[in-house]
């Protein structure tokens, strides 16, 4: 089972807390509103979305930060996934 | 009774809950603001909305990941359907 | 008396309950925000509505489907009537 | 004395209730939000308003029907006037 | 001292109720929100604001009716004056 | 230590009271909400600022009206300063 | 461990009080939607965001005022960050 996402939507899967540690990352605490580090699983096709051009700059397997209350929860298969516009991604971390 | 959805609309039906854990699919609960997988019945024209030309690119049958409480419930001949705009929309599962 | 709505308004009847049962659409309760289907009685002449261009694609003698709250309600020679915007129409039934 | 509305303004007159009567048009009531009817007294030039060109296509003598809290009250000369723009208006009734 | 409105700005200086009276305008009480009559005593240049291309279409010594509570007071020389946007002004009264 | 203004920014140090008095300025009051009057003492290049080009009208050493609660306040070596839009004032005195 | 703003985001890590206060600045204690002195470690590429072109004119090493509650802040490697848009930077200072 796959998910596509539509227009500039990213599909994302939060890294576990303890890959999150091993690779120096450390979030601030639990605190609400507090970014945390996720995968990027699917990437939307872009194009025009509300009138405007929109290209897609992440890809799959991209590790991003983001807003811990950004985009909507989904379990699929088993898995938490988050749906979120790639403007809502604050940053990739290599 | 047809429903013909307008501008950027589509009309879908909600996925009964045993048809999603046969595919496989576990949404996350009955918690608020949960996406919901639902089928899609009938597609608006798109055209100009709002100013802003939208190109449809879901169609009749595809299953969609939804927020719970996008669009708007009504229930003809019997049979509950939602209508929103293709833009409320997360994602296409196949 | 005639009611010509302006812009990209229309001036809509609400269909009756009764009529409603007979042609197989039954609405969902009374609920709050539900939709409702009304019969449209005059279309505005669309153009430029507020910078942009608009086409009137519904008519008089359409069924359509609007949310409860939707517009604005008046009394014209003793019959109820609800005057909206095109775009707050969320589906024609046929 | 002369009230000239600016832009995409009009000046409207609220029709006595009796009148009203007259006419064959009843109005639902004095509940909030009800629309009333009211005769235009001015119009103003329209043009470049808020970046967008609005043509005016009401005139002096027009019966419109408008949201009871829409525009600005002003009494002049003794007579309470409804300063408003020409998109809040509703309708024409003729 | 001099004060010179920018952009799209006028200043204007309240109309003495006296002065008002003799002119024949009475305005409803002191109630909220009600309109108030003013003189325009200086003019901003217009031109682009907010990336829109603004023409000023009022001048000093017009006299025009606004919102009680449109624009900033200020006091300069003992004066009382009331700095706000020409789309403020809801009409001139001649 | 220079503070640089980005885009159509502004940096304004308040006008002591005892300056706006010999000036001949008296404002309102402290009232919340009211007018003051600031210098500039630096001023952003202006250009593309929200996709909208932006040409800045005011220069280091204006007088300026503004309202009391425009703009962010800093200290910088022991001066307090308010950085605020070119929009946000009010008027240049002189 | 590179934290790669996307957009028209920017990365910037604050200035400790003890260094502010070397180089002669003093922020307004710790009130409140005061400003803070940061600088900036890394800047996204700029490009077509919301539709719009934006240009990057802030680089690593500036020193920026920026509202405390600007941004989102993330802690990676033990050092905290905040990412904000650089349309939130109010000035740099040098």
């Amino acid at each position: 089972m796959t998910i596509k996402p539509l227009a500039d939507r990213v599909v994302t899967k939060m890294v576990e807390a303890e890959e999150t540690t091993k690779s120096g990352i450390i979030l601030a605490g639990s605190a609400k509103e507090k970014p945390q580090i996720a995968e990027i699983v699917a990437v939307g096709p872009g194009g025009v979305v509300d009138g405007k051009e929109v290209t897609m700059y992440v890809k799959a397997g991209d590790k991003v930060l983001l807003s811990k209350y950004s985009g909507t929860e989904v379990k699929v298969d088993g898995v938490e996934y988050t749906i979120l516009r790639q403007s809502d991604i604050l940053a990739v971390v290599e």
